[in-house]
């Protein structure tokens, strides 16, 4: 069965959409293993893997219907997997690709948490996290806004592709999580100076940022949701602009206060002009786009400072790239929107309703992650031993170091994998691994 | 001269899946290079540049007709380039959207092998696999089930986008010669114990995994060959399901049963599911794809301690990944086919035709694979010397280190490139790596 | 508002195959970081990112309207910005994909300076030139031919994606100022040798390569700017081709004449096919591909060899694959041109027009950076100091190295990153790297 021409090029559009932001996981992998300590690279490439795929099973399941089904109150819906029969959104579009594309958002939001939590996290609290996030979390205050009948949609709150629904709302979401979990071992000296700890690989960070910029033109421009859309080209150029903008401050602000152009602020800097323009896209001219990325990556930087300060600990910079350019880039539309902007037009009331909007969003982020977060604990526990967090959680976690590259330089013999004990059947496995 | 609307939106389509198949070579790459030790890495990247240069020009001139072309008794064609006139698929699309598309999948099927024969084969027997594969072996078990008049598609037989033409064929062959090459020394004990070689790179390896997965979206719905089949985005989101629940299986498998999160054999679980689901991504329900999933995800480890028990070394688990997850997946289109399927009609034909076919499939890939491999044994040899695996094929084959970043640490002068001592066009090559 | 269907099928193609383009600055900067040693790979990085950011921002404000604005005698334009007024090539598409498309062209011409500049120029003076060829050099020469106005144009030079237009230029204006800068310290010895820096990570730059080549089906087939094109699919497929027959040539003539299959050549020896097609993708047969492709393999290493002897110093050869191939491409359409080539039609009229256009691009890219490295070397300086070239660019200027994996088998502790001696907040930064 052939579908027409609009629903036909619709479908193509969002599939591939979707396949771009899916494969931003992979970027935020990459991102994430690049920044952290050795010890703690695969771990980190895991907790991804959590998301990727439990993750996305608890969206399908749960999420898509809580977020898109029919409305109770402005503030939920219940109807699960029966959303298709009352989805709230008109598109000409088939079920799957949309529910495809909501996925990728879904994980995207659980995967900017696990670079904050970072090299300490206990797997398994982990793991509950993401099945919280993507089933309950998001999908709610996702609801406020992208369902139509939402309270914050009907206030007139405008996000087109997430500064709020997914930024704001995983950067706080990380926030309280990496607050409670305490920062790593030895990151706070107690006069109130800070260790710096080198990131791992920086090739491979940069890696992940070349393809989460990649996948960001299918995040925004993907998010028409409709190939016709005029502003199609208009958002994706946004979106370039935006992220060059950022990058471009944070590396010259850096080369002036620090004297070195820092790599990491530099890709946190596009990624966060990548953040902050991610609601307007759709809404502001391609100048505005640049101003409001040359703003986020000087906020990425005093972001990290201030974060440094309170002395809460998020090993890649999350919070300062999602957390604060999430909001930044939610108020910036009520500042530069051309139809209904503070600096366009001198209207207010635009700028009030995407502050408050975002705040609210920011808080529904930070509250119930902070209370699931002391919730866990309490019970199950939310962050590894001493001695597992010295080891590395590689190793504690995963039986496996990131990199056996080393393997002819050290005098340990490598440790064996998860499987080895079990890989001859029944018999006791013998050997340590034999690298030459 | 402007192709109409129909022809146009296919071709864009058709040509962007297929860049994204192609770019599954990266993703194979990088997946093999980090799961074997350091010292074979650029050997096995090099195999995936076989595959992507040789392998291309291969299949262009000589598979693609036999596969597609005119057909004899059901089994082969001869019209290697004079397949256009014959093409006995009807398509709406040009011509070469067409063969592009299935280079991307001639080449997937031999990049299987190079997996499963790392750390070992000569680099000159894998070159003549590599051609074997994709101008012979692949073309004419294609056939039979592609080509309209094969006579596996006569009996009906179902495999949207090649659980049983592409990864049953490639993951059967890799076996053979995996089994005739012989398992890389120190692997297994006179006990019966398997020692473990743990992989080089991790984060390398989840990168190719996640350019993998991107590139699996082409692969599945790009197998519509047609931007207007209403089934285009069930088939990527059924995609992306079996991919999240093979590696939501794996994960939660080794966890319970070795303790620890196996990377490995996470990656190995999604990749499964993503095999598994492509024979049947068009014909079964999204609740279906994700229980073909979780069935692959716990049947790719199983399939690795058998295959280890058979003393079969397959470094990167490629025969349980592409082998034993494409005879299931092709299986599974007979248990749970919407329309046929034993499980939701009670029907056995086909379930009993698609069991039929991909046996057929996997022994053809088997018994062909381990008469070549015999072959080259006898002749120009299948495998390094002892010597050579000793040091590593890096610089046996290739002369150069995948890694010389460590090379400050390092007591040994790093060895010269292969090109090194010609650089100096006539003179004697004095030079070795100056580092610092 | 909606566009109608043309345009719609137009944009998202365009838009698509942009960030394609786009991505390909992933695969220069692992390609680059991969190629050169590792205590200058971050500086590489940061690199690319200059062109990513500093870079889009000058072509969008500046070389965009100079390239495709109003004409002033076939040389130039003065629009900046107000192009959109008076674009000359009349296209069916978005002003805003139009640009977005060309951003990728202009950064593209400028990465490729910087993998031949590597591990030895100045950071400041890198910027200054990436501002210089994407808001001047690029932007006029690239008036003369895709401008229809332009000088080249009106001779009939026939460029489809950029051969000359974006690699010949790229690569001589990279070879003139790899002459300026000098070479690495310690490359060429006094009796004419060469000394071999080791690459550092053969897998990162394979990534880099396959990212790149995934990329230029968006670059070549994307040049279109049109989904209708009925040529666009022939495209793609001569892209793949050229690719495969250049890494095929490169792979055997490096065993045969090397007696070891060299990776970095057979990288660029597809990298280069890449490059030799892309003046010719849209005009020639997929033999007459095939063709260019071979021999762009042996020219890619032949050229190394020369440029060695020229003792100019090119750490990733991107003089010979681009500059060489480049020039070889844009002539071969005068050779191999379906409708007027020499080859196929015994005209040579083309032939004459396509060397002598792509010399005047080679000459104009040459010249003007020799000039612009020249006043550079005099005034801010080229080149970093010898000690800052002694401990890696990274450190020296960017405070931090590629890998810190290595930490724990080095006896050096871990210098502080840029930002670390502020992170405090005013305080001094105390502490060093906490590893374990």
């Amino acid at each position: 069965m052939n579908a027409g021409p609009t629903v036909a090029l619709n479908t193509i559009w969002v599939v591939l959409a979707a396949a771009m932001v899916l494969f931003m996981e992979g970027g935020f992998s990459l991102l994430e293993a690049g920044l952290v300590r050795t010890k703690n690279a695969v771990n980190v490439t895991m907790k991804i893997f959590v998301d990727l795929t439990i993750g996305v099973l608890a969206f399908f399941l749960i999420g898509f219907g809580i977020l898109f089904g029919k409305d109770y109150g402005g503030l939920i819906s219940f109807d699960f997997w029966g959303a298709s029969q009352h989805l709230s959104i008109p598109i000409d579009l088939p079920l799957s690709a949309y529910i495809l594309f909501q996925i990728g958002f879904a994980i995207a939001a659980v995967s900017i948490i696990s670079g904050a939590v970072a090299e300490r996290m206990s797997f398994k609290a982990y793991i509950i996290i993401a099945l919280f996030v993507t089933s309950i979390l998001y999908p709610i205050s996702g609801h406020w806004i992208w369902n139509a009948d939402g309270w914050l949609a009907q206030l007139g709150m405008k996000d087109f592709a997430g500064s709020a629904v997914i930024h704001a709302l995983g950067g706080w979401a990380a926030f309280a999580f990496a607050y409670v979990v305490g920062p790593r071992r030895g990151r706070f000296n107690t006069d109130g100076s800070v260790n710096v700890f080198a990131p791992s690989n920086i090739p491979l960070a940069s890696a992940g940022a070349f393809i989460l910029w990649f996948g960001w033109f299918g995040f925004n421009a993907g998010s028409t949701l409709n190939a016709f859309d005029s502003n199609l080209s208009v958002i994706a150029l946004n979106t370039a602009l935006a992220g060059a903008a950022g990058g471009t401050s944070a590396m010259i602000y850096t080369t002036f206060r620090f004297k070195k152009a820092d790599p990491s602020m530099t890709m946190n800097g596009a990624l966060a002009g990548l953040v902050a323009i991610t609601a307007g896209c759709a809404y502001v001219t391609s100048y505005s786009a640049i101003l409001i990325g040359l703003v986020a990556g000087i906020l990425v930087i005093w972001g990290t400072l201030v974060i440094d300060k309170l002395k809460v600990d998020d090993p890649v910079g999350a919070v300062a790239v999602h957390g604060v350019n999430g909001v930044f880039g939610t108020i910036a539309v009520g500042l530069f929107d051309a139809k209904d902007g503070f600096f366009t037009t001198g209207g207010t009331h635009l700028l009030v309703v995407q502050t408050f909007g975002v705040i609210m969003i920011a808080l529904w982020g930070f509250v119930l992650s902070y209370g699931l977060a002391k919730l866990l604990k309490s019970t199950i526990g939310l962050r590894v031993s001493i001695s597992d967090e010295e080891e590395g959680l590689d190793m504690a976690m995963h039986g496996i170091p990131a990199y056996n590259e080393l393997e002819r330089f050290s005098d340990q013999p490598i440790i064996e994998m998860a499987l080895a004990p079990k890989l001859s059947l029944g018999k006791e496995h013998t050997g340590l691994t034999v690298s030459k």
